[in-house]
């Protein structure tokens, strides 16, 4: 494969989606560094102001990626057709998803296993919800100063587009080690979640305490595995025999 | 050496030097990207307006770094002490030094080589002038675009500050797996396989063709997710409670 072809895929198939971005500004600094490392797919979740004449302003020359970009009520439905998704986080307490670097994340989506990857970037003060991150495969940390790790939305999304830019440019990436098999995407694991959650409330498995904490795990385990179609569908199966066994007290 | 001490090192030893700066904004979110990857030296020479409300504010608690901004009214007198200077460039039609990569930049800085290692960026819309120019050991160039190539002048600054951060940390300190609950051993997956067999049988879900292809496929699943011990624990009480809810036909 020439440089030039796969850079266009690694670059073709990545979604970058900002979500609840507060500061026009930032919108049109984002696209800003998109464009420069040939990313256009921009999608927005919920922006507090957008279209605006500043972020116009800031995308400098940019600014078709502005009058392309999607807008989404949610981030479920902005990333229901990825087959991989990526929550970038500031902050790794709370994080108990598999975390990879800007680098390492490039590499990953430079793997022929994925088709559509998004890559989610939360709100300039507080990030990712935890519903939000809940939805990712995988959390994203760029390494950074310990005491002083606050990166401005437009430089994290700099950063992250120029590691995948170079993915798409060395030749030493090439290497693929796919199964092969096509990944369930977000609307089948939506459905399987939905379904999950319906046979344990059936079969009486649920703290009703705190009856998202089960599901927050379900979710964190199997978007940890990366179900492929097939054995979404197993489950699914699995899921739909419990319930015409289930005996009713 | 340990990560801390070689990072110290590599960034001690650079000095960010922004050469005619327009925009004070521009200045701050440069001093907020160099903050962000430990950097804190920071040269202004003949900056158009400085110091500026804009710049503080942009600078979103990295304002140490502008406070402390040596400001020059040539690059000549900036770069007198240092023994290696790098001059930042978009364009390379007419750069007769050899031209390196951030990634390479990151390196050759971090070699013991250089006690004193300077960064030049030029001005917004014309960058550096030739007697400007001509002062640099190296020409830098970040790979883009190759039809828009405009990188805001802190995202250049981010990137650039990011492949020297990363220099002098352990990459694979990077990557982390998990939350760092305790797996499941393999005793343990042992009896849940065993557990969640009798359970496939018992609702009657299995290939009785071929009935080890399911598990074949539950143990690549579960397998590839590593459970957690925890998790393993709610999986087992989930199948005990399709036990308890069965009715048998």
């Amino acid at each position: 494969m020439s440089e030039a072809t796969n850079m266009k895929e690694v670059t073709n198939k990545t979604i970058i989606v900002l979500v609840g971005t507060t500061h026009p500004g930032n919108i049109g600094a984002a696209a800003r560094a998109m464009k420069t490392m040939s990313q256009d797919k921009l999608y927005l979740v919920n922006p507090k102001i957008f279209p605006a004449e500043e972020a116009t302003a800031r995308a400098s020359g940019a600014d078709d990626i502005l009058t392309d970009a999607k807008i989404f009520s949610s981030l479920k439905e902005a990333i229901a057709d990825c087959d991989l998704v990526i929550g970038t986080s500031a902050r790794t307490r709370n994080i108990p998803w598999p975390l990879v670097s800007p680098r390492k994340c490039a590499d990953i989506i430079s793997d022929n296993k994925y088709s559509s990857v998004a890559i989610i970037f939360g709100r300039e003060n507080s990030g990712l919800s935890n519903d939000e991150l809940v939805l990712c495969n995988l959390a994203l940390k760029i390494p950074a100063n310990a005491v002083y790790s606050s990166l401005n939305l437009a430089a994290a999304v700099q950063i992250i587009c120029y590691e995948i830019y170079l993915s798409g440019i060395d030749h030493d990436s090439l290497e693929s080690l796919a199964s092969g098999a096509p990944l369930a995407d977000q609307k089948t694991m939506a459905l399987f979640y939905q379904h999950l959650e319906e046979v344990m409330i059936s079969i009486g498995f649920h703290n009703t305490e705190n009856p998202r904490l089960l599901m927050h795990r379900m979710r964190r385990l199997f978007n940890r595995a990366q179900l492929e179609e097939n054995e979404c569908n197993i489950l699914r199966g699995i899921l739909s025999k419990i319930q015409s066994k289930i005996k009713f007290d």
